[in-house]
C-alpha cells in the first residue's frame, strides 16, 4: 500500500476490506514519507518493520526481489500522487488498485490510460458504491430494459463535513483536499462529484455527452470550489441533473441516485444501502432487499448475510477487493482481459477525469460543453 | 367559483379546503361553459340551480344584485382564463382567490398586478404547500436565523402522471395542459415548477436573482414542456437547484424542498407532511412533528389536531382559504393592508410568472438569465 | 350533536368530518348541560342559536316536532352518556352515529344492541381508522387469502400524551378518560385498546377468542389504567399480540396493524396512513400507495385525490360519515340492512364492550380469559 | 475455532467478525467431525491443513503442546454442544468466545458459570447487537436518566425464514435448530428471543423479574417453538412486551427495542442500525446517527468510519471481538476482571438461559412465573 500514514481515513478502510473476504493481505506498504510515520502505521497495520519503507520507489525496488514479494499495489495516496505511484507500479510489473479520483488531472489519465494499456496489467478503481450489491441489482435492471427507454437521471452526493474552513485547522483530511497541489483543480467534483456521476454511469450503461455546471465556494478563503450542481445530457438523449456538495450542514454521506424510465423508476440512497426502491407506473411500489431470493445473480454473489443483516460500506469495498483478487487470479492464469466488467478500471478512470474537467470548464465558462 | 365543472380535479378540492373549518359556503358558480354541464355540477356541489351560471360574466352580473350575493370568486378555470375572469371579479367588486398559475403568461401577472392595485381588494393565490403547519414552521426557522446564513437551496418536484401521453386519450386534466392556447407556454414548469418556485422563496424568504434552466419535452408529439432542471442563484449569493417533472414514472406528487445553512438544514416533503427534518452540524437530526408544543405560534396556528393525527392535502388548502376569510373580513372592516403576509397574493403571482418566463427564456437560450 | 361543547377535540372533528363531503349538515346540537356553553358551541359552530339546546332531552323533543327536524344524532359525549343518549335519539326515532367505545359497560352494550335491533334504525359507530382507504386494502387483502391463513396479529396502539397528571390540571380530555364514573371502568384499554381491538378484527375478519391481558396503571394517583399489553388467541387459531398505552412518552397516535400469513405480511400505521406495506416470502416488499390504480374497489372508493395528494385523519372520518349517509339514505328507502358492512356498527359495539370487559378480568385474576 | 464447517452461516461471519480489526487471527479449526469436512473448510479459511482438527479434543490437546498455540477458542456449533466444548477449552487453559445460547439448558448454564469461575479465564458471548454504536449510546442514554424512570418496554425480534418446515428439506440451518437433541428446549425462544431478551437488560440495566409467556408452534409437524408472546415485569416495577418469531412472513431479521421513560423514549432498529430514534414528551423527536460528534464515548469508541458511512453486523460482531481481544490482553496481563462490562459475559449467559427456562415454563403452565 501506498499511503494510508496515521491519520488517514481510507488507509485503514482499504485494510479492511481487502482483507474481508480472506483473499488478499497487506504485507508491506510505503505509508508515509516520514520513515518514522510509515514504521508506526506498519506498527499499527501489524506489518512487519522491514516492508515499511519510506518511499514508493524504495517499496518498488525491494519487493520486486523479494521471493515472498507483494502481488500488487493499492494507492491511496492525496491525488497527486496517483499518477507517480502508478507509473512505478506498472514499470515494476505490479497490478494497480487506485484510489478515486484516478488522477489529479484529465492530461494524467490519458498517460495512465497508455501506461495501463502498455504494462498489460490489471488496474482496478475503487468507486466504492459500485460494490453494494443493491446497485448491481440497479445496474441489471436497467440493463434489461424493464424501466423502458431511460429518459430522466437524478443524481446526488451531499456531505456537510466541510461546512466550516476545517482545512485550516489542521484536519488533514480537508487540508490536503482543499490545496490545489495535492488535490489537482477539482475541489468537491473532484473528491465526491466524481463518484456521483461513476454511479450514474455505472448504473444505466448510458454516457453523458454534454453538460452545464456551476461549481461555487461557498466557504470563505477556500481554494477549490465545495459545490456543484450541475444539468446533464446523456447519449440516449435523456436529461439528468447532478449535485455534490460538502457544505450540506447536516448531511453525512449522502449519495443517492434515482433513474427513471417510461415505465418504472429505481431510488438508491448509500445511507440505506441494503435496499432498492422501485417505483411502476401502474404498480405498487417495491423495496427490494439485500439478499433477497428474487434478486438477480450479479446482486446476490456479492452479499455475504442473510437477509436482514445489514452490510455496510466495508463490505461494500471489500467486494471491489474480491472481485480485484479475481482479477489477478484470471492475469496470473494468462487471461487476457482479466478484469471483471463490474469492477471500475481504467476506463472508468479516464471517463471520471473527463467529467471533473468537463464540470470545470463549463462553470468557468458558465456554458454547456461537450464531453 | 368560475370553473370545477364535471371531471375537474380542483374543483372540489376547493369546495372541501373553502368550506372546512366553517368560515365559506359555495353558492354559486359557472362552472362550464355549458349551461347543462355547469347546472350537473351545481347539483354535485348541492348549490341551487339558478346560482348555477353559464358564463363568469353573467355570474358577475347577477350575483352584484342579489341580496345574498357572493363575497368572493374563486378561479379554478384552465390559465388562460384566470386573467379574464379575474378581472371581471375585480371590476365587479368582488375580491379574488386564484388557482395558480396566476395567469397564462407574465404580460398577463403584470396587467393582473396593476388591475389588483387598482381595485384596492384582496387576492389570494392557492400555492396549496404554504398552507401545511411545517412550512410555516420551515419559514420561521429561516427567518430566525437558526441555520445561519443560508447557502444552498434545493427544490424538487417530481410526479409521473404524464409519463404517457395521455392527453390523447381525452383525460381532461392532461388536455388543457398540454394545449397552449389553454395553458400558456410554460408546461411541467408552469404546473408545478411555479409552486416549487413559490415554495422556495416563500419558505427562505429568498429571491431568485439568477437562473440557467433545461425544459425538455420527452414524450413525443407533446406540445409543452414535461421536465425541468434548473441551477439558480439567490439574491443573498447562495446556490440552488430546482428540479420539476411530470415524467419521473412511478412518482405520485413529490414536492421536497431543502435548505442549507451554515449550521444547519431543514429537510420538507409534501408526501410526508406532518414531519419537518431540521439537521445541525454537531447536534442529533431533529424531527418537528404537526401540532408540537415546541413549534412556532404560526405553525401551532394553522393545525387542527392534536399530534399523531395526520393533516393533509385539503386541510392545507384549507388553511389558505381560511386566511383569505381573514382577509375578506379585514377588508370589510376597511383594513388597507387585509391580506395575511403568510397567505400568497399578488407579490407570489407576479413572481411566479416572471419565474415560468425566465425559464422559458433560458431554456431557448442555453444560459443563464437574469430575473 | 350531543356533545362537543367548548374544549372538546372530537366535536369539531365530528363537524368538519361529516361535512366535507357535502353530504350531511351540522344543524342543531345539545353540545353542553350549560345553555350558555350549548349557545357559545353553537355559535363557534355557525348554527342558530334556537337549535342549541341545553340537553340532549330537549333536543329530542324539540327537533322531532320541528319540520326541518333533524335526520340522525351523533354522540360525542364522555361515555357514560353513549347509551342514554343513544336511546333517547332511537326511541325518537333518530338513527344514530356514535363515538367509541360504544357504552361505559359491557352490560350497556348488550342493552344497547338491544335497543339498535328493536328500533330497527341505522347505527354507526366511529372506529376512525376503518375509514382510511389502505385499511380498506388490507381489509381486501386478508379477504382474498392472498396471504395464506393469518398466523399472527401484531396490533399497537401507543401514545404519550398522559404521561404526566394532566387530569388534575383542568385539561378537559384527559379528566373525564381518567373518571370511571364518566369513562367506564376501561382507561386506555377503554379509549385506545378498543380501536386496535377493533382494527385487529376489521381488517383480519378473525375474531378474537382468548386473551391474557395485563393492564397497569402507571402515573401514580391515576384512577384508571393508561398501560395495556395482551396476548391474543384468535378463532382460527392464530396468534396475536395487542399493546396500547397512554404514557409512552414522545409517541404521538402510534396505531399499527401487522397480520403475518403463511406467505406474506402486511403492515398499515395510522401516522403514515396513506402507504401500505406487503411483504412477501419470496418476492420484493411491497409499498401501497392511496389512490394507486392497482388497488381494490372498495379502497379506491375511499379516496378523493390523486397519489401522492395526503389524506388524513378528518378524510378518514368523513368516509364513515359518507357512508353512513349512504344508510340513511338506504334506510329511508326501506332497505332493511341499510349499514354498509364496511361501516362499524352495533356488531362492532358489542365486541368492543366484551374485548374491555374481558381485559379488564384477564388482568384482574392474572389469568387467560375466553371471550 | 470449534464448528463452522461447509454450509454453516455464523463460521464464516465469526472469522470475518475477528479479524477485522487486525488483533485476532483464526489458525485452527475442529470445524467439522469429519475429517475431511474439516480440511475442506480449512481449506476455504485457508488455515493450514495440520491444524483442521477432527474433533475438538483433538484441537485442545494438539494446540495446548504447540509453541504457537491459539489464543483462545471461539464455539460456533449447535447449542448442545457448547458446554462440552467450553469446558474442555477452560480445562486446557483456553478462554473462550461462544455462540448464543451459552448453553441447551439453563442447568448447563449453572455447570458453565462455575466452571467459568473455577477456570478464571475470559469468557465472551457473543450477542451481536450488543456491538452496535446506537445499542451502546442506548444503554448509555438509560444510565444517564435523562429518560427519567424507566416505564415500559418493547422488544420484538420477527423473522419470516422459518415460515416454512424447510427442516424438512435438507436446510442444515434450520435443521439443527428444529431438533431437540442439537438446539436445547427452546426453539425460537432460544435462537432469537434470548437476543430480544438480552438486548432489553443490556441496554435498560434492569432485570426482569416476572414473565408471561405463550410459546406456540406454527408449522405442523415442527418439534420446537417458532412464535412467542410474553408479557414481562421489570425488576423496577415496569412493564413489557417481548415478541420473537422465525414465521413472521416476510420479515427478514427485525429486531427493534423501544423503551419508554417518564421524560422519553428511545427506538433503535437493527435492520437500520446507524439511526436511534429518540423522542421527548415536549421536544422535537431525535435522530442520532453512528459517529455523531454528540454521542457519548462508549458508542463512539466503536464505530470506525466517517458519519453517513454504513456499518452493519459484521462491524458489530467484530466489536466484541475487539472486546474480547482487549480481555485477553488484560487477562495476560494479570488484570482479574479483565472482561469489559460492554462484552456480554458469563452473567448473560446465566441470565439468558434463565430466561429460555421460564419462558418454556410459563407456556406450559399458562402462568406467570417468576425468575
Amino acid at each position: 500500500m501506498v499511503g494510508g500514514g496515521p491519520g488517514a481515513f481510507i488507509g485503514p478502510v482499504h485494510k479492511m476490506a481487502a482483507e474481508l473476504d480472506g483473499r488478499i493481505e497487506l504485507v508491506a506498504g510505503a505509508f508515509s514519507q516520514s520513515p518514522e510515520r510509515s514504521k508506526a502505521a506498519a506498527a499499527s497495520y501489524r506489518i512487519h518493520p522491514e516492508r515499511a519503507y519510506a518511499s514508493y520507489q524504495e517499496m518498488m525496488a525491494v519487493e520486486q526481489t523479494r521471493p515472498d514479494s507483494i502481488d500488487f499495489v493499492a494507492i491511496v495516496t492525496p491525488n497527486s500522487l496517483h499518477l507517480p505511484v502508478a507509473e512505478a507500479a506498472l514499470k515494476a510489473g505490479f497490478p494497480v488498485m487506485s484510489d478515486k479520483p484516478a488522477t489529479a488531472t484529465y492530461a494524467e489519465a490519458l498517460a495512465l490510460e497508455k501506461l495501463v494499456k502498455d504494462a498489460g496489467l490489471p488496474y482496478g478503481l475503487t468507486h466504492t458504491y459500485a460494490g453494494y450489491a443493491l446497485v448491481r441489482e440497479a445496474r441489471e435492471i436497467c440493463a434489461s430494459g424493464r424501466l423502458g427507454k431511460i429518459r430522466k437521471v437524478a443524481v446526488e452526493y451531499l456531505q456537510g463535513w466541510l461546512s466550516q474552513p476545517i482545512e485550516t485547522t489542521g484536519q488533514k483530511q480537508a487540508a490536503w483536499r482543499s490545496d490545489p497541489a495535492l488535490n489537482g483543480p477539482g475541489g468537491c467534483i473532484g473528491d465526491i462529484g466524481v463518484h456521483a456521476f461513476h454511479l450514474l454511469e455505472y448504473v444505466t450503461g448510458l454516457q453523458v455527452t454534454a453538460m452545464n455546471a456551476s461549481l461555487l465556494t461557498v466557504v470563505e478563503g477556500r481554494q477549490l470550489d465545495d459545490d456543484c450542481t450541475a444539468i446533464l445530457r446523456l447519449n440516449n438523449g435523456a436529461g439528468g441533473s447532478l449535485l455534490a456538495s460538502q457544505v450540506a450542514a447536516g448531511e453525512g454521506n449522502g449519495l443517492r441516485l434515482r433513474v427513471y424510465g417510461e415505465l418504472g423508476s429505481l431510488d438508491w440512497r448509500q445511507e440505506d444501502p441494503n435496499r432498492l426502491r422501485v417505483k411502476w407506473l401502474d404498480r405498487p411500489e417495491e423495496i427490494r432487499h439485500a439478499a433477497g431470493s428474487y434478486l438477480s445473480a450479479g446482486a446476490r454473489a456479492v452479499t455475504r448475510l442473510p437477509g436482514g443483516h445489514p452490510e455496510g460500506f466495508i463490505e461494500a469495498f471489500a467486494v471491489l477487493y474480491r472481485e480485484f483478487a479475481d482479477a489477478l487470479t484470471a492475469w496470473k492464469s494468462g487471461n487476457v482481459h482479466p478484469v471483471p466488467e463490474t469492477l471500475p478500471g481504467i476506463l472508468a478512470a479516464v471517463r471520471g477525469m473527463r467529467f471533473i474537467d468537463r464540470a470545470i470548464e463549463s462553470s468557468q465558462r458558465k456554458s454547456w460543453v461537450e464531453f
